[in-house]
């Protein structure tokens, strides 16, 4: 495997949406991107995407752009999206449905192992092609069944025992959606959702605008 | 009305994360905090915190810290939330139930005043005590009732189509949770949810930590 600079924090986080928008030039047809038009594309400026991209190996080349498909597949590695990664979901609510139906994760490498809920009602359903389990059972499944990613779409209060119970069967990284941010030790991954920060952002957006209309 | 230094996008973004983290203060009674002590909890530098809270106003003293209720206050009025925000959601499957029960958005101040889907099964039912409408309805709810934001979960093919007559009715802003990212004019503050981008995130994260073992 080749070996990458270290990259920072901050382009880990801009890698997604450079993936994402090389998925879509794929899916046109596209084989061949210049910085500028990316940049263009993504309101990013150019020099900022050379940088970005710079940072784990020369792909582009003057006068030339980016190979799509290449980049696309160097980025996909960084991201860990070539391995294929296991996931279980726990709290089967309205948000835990939405995130068990949302195909584009599967189409990224993630793979739907586990289905985990406390609520009888809930338990022994099939959501998405996969059968909701006792929670009692998550440690058994998380070790037997290696697997790397949980989601935690349940209440504040059940988040950290259950984030718990996860890093002690050997999780390897925790996608939190339960308002809360939980605490894990430096060797699992940890990733809180807050999306109300994001609705707080768009409040400041339509605040800024009528200040200036 | 206080005037503001213009505050840069970025600081904006770190903005929410600072509001959320004074309000868990003030539930515990705390009155004051320092930058240092602030940074500890929020895993930055605390010269960063003074940088970040000095662009909009000196509100940290030397050797006495931060007064927690006033900066609290400051920074929601920048955010927009003193003043209530009025919201729709578009597309009532899992995830606009979920959006739709979310409590601590109405306790920042945005109030959820319509419900649309173009599924017949779903209008007319109650969800989260307001009742669905038919998405026909849609441009005069906007402008009879000066629906602020407009909230997209809808399904992709959907979604241009349906921020198209919310901008033409007079929206203010969109929160697009649709996988796709929208167009809409400068006069309208936009917000793309990319829930993948934040999955990728913790994939990479996952992949350095495996490599440093």
């Amino acid at each position: 495997m080749q070996e990458y600079k270290p990259v920072s924090a901050v382009v880990i986080r801009r890698l997604p949406r450079y993936y994402r928008y090389l998925t879509e030039l794929l899916s046109h047809g596209i084989t061949r991107i210049s910085s500028k038009e990316l940049s263009t594309k993504m309101h990013v400026t150019a020099s900022q995407i050379r940088q970005d991209l710079n940072c784990f190996g020369g792909f582009g080349q003057q006068g030339y752009g980016y190979n799509v498909a290449s980049l696309h597949k160097e980025i996909g590695q960084i991201l860990g999206l070539d391995g294929g990664r296991t996931m279980i979901i726990i709290g089967l609510g309205n948000l835990g449905k939405a995130i068990a139906g949302y195909s584009s994760f599967s189409k990224r490498g993630f793979i739907l192992k586990g289905l985990f809920d406390v609520n009888e009602n809930v338990i022994g359903k099939e959501i998405s092609g996969v059968t909701v389990r006792n929670s009692a059972e998550l440690e058994d499944f998380v070790k037997e069944n290696n697997i790397d990613i949980g989601v935690l779409a349940i209440p504040k209060y059940a988040a950290q025992d259950v984030a718990n119970r996860l890093i002690s069967a050997g999780i390897k990284g925790i996608w939190n959606f339960s308002h809360m941010e939980i605490n894990a030790p430096n060797n699992v991954a940890l990733e809180n959702v807050h999306l109300s920060d994001s609705l707080m952002t768009l409040s400041c957006k339509i605040g800024r605008i009528q200040k200036e209309e």
